[in-house]
């Protein structure tokens, strides 16, 4: 899912054929919706904050674990792919949103902080990041994302037993 | 999305926190969904076929089109990224599977399409494809997947507006 924006123009969907069982033809719908959603987030995030969608991922991670992460950690907790973390982090430590830090305990240990000029940058973007969000899901009222939400935990659950 | 399958043992959906605006919670719980099910049938055809999702998503679409596509309409069509089209291409009629024509009234535009043996190897693949995702679904009632498909076009309709 990290196709430039400009080949997104197709409806992906209507690759599902009559033929087609109707448990593919939802997978196909959820796929273009995860997709539509997921590239109107870059696009936004790159016009409006100049800034990667893996980037902006990152960041996320950092900021919730207030005690860093180590490059491994930060890879298991992605949520999209299409960046090299090395790179990034390199990247953010060199303009000082984010610090590199060896732990007393295990100096082979590395891990990753989110320096204050970080939390503050990320925090302003995540508020308009959340607004783009609510705004992408409106069409749907609050009941129905209700619904979705709990049919989505259905599918979850078995998704995970499945691994 | 294509990340190594070791990376993805992670309940993404973790990353919600309480004080999240409820679609905020709902677009990371179908990326996580998403991921889940993409992550599974890319590891199903790694096994059972040894073929990459990029490498079946292509010859899928080409099994759409008899008179073939070019490579910017395969580009276009794609529903996963992560593989180069037209080393996927390359590799594809090496084995036969797919050929590159010239079209008669414009000789600049190659078309590529899959051969008869690439028809076949693929509709093979085709059914134990299906069922994987029948069976990713299955948690669903014929009910719920018909809401959740219902509420997924509502989504759908306001995210094509929004391009």
């Amino acid at each position: 899912m990290s196709k430039p924006l400009t080949l997104v123009n197709e409806d992906l969907e209507l690759r599902a054929r009559d033929d087609h069982h109707a448990s593919l033809r939802l997978w196909l719908r959820l796929l273009s919706c995860t997709t539509l959603i997921e590239d109107a987030v870059r696009q936004r995030l790159r016009e409006n904050f100049d800034i990667t969608l893996a980037r902006f991922d990152l960041m996320a991670q950092l900021e919730r674990h207030p005690d860093g992460l180590t490059m491994g950690e930060l890879s298991r907790r992605m949520m999209v792919s299409g960046g090299n973390i090395t790179v990034i982090v390199d990247q953010l430590e060199k303009e000082k949103m984010v610090l590199r830090q060896i732990a007393a305990t295990d100096r082979r240990s590395i891990r990753v902080l989110l320096t204050p000029i970080g939390h503050k940058t990320f925090a302003r973007m995540a508020i308009e990041h959340e607004q783009w969000v609510i705004d992408l899901f409106s069409s749907l009222s609050t009941r129905q994302q209700d619904q979705l939400h709990g049919l989505l935990g259905h599918l979850k659950t078995r998704l995970h037993q499945d691994k």
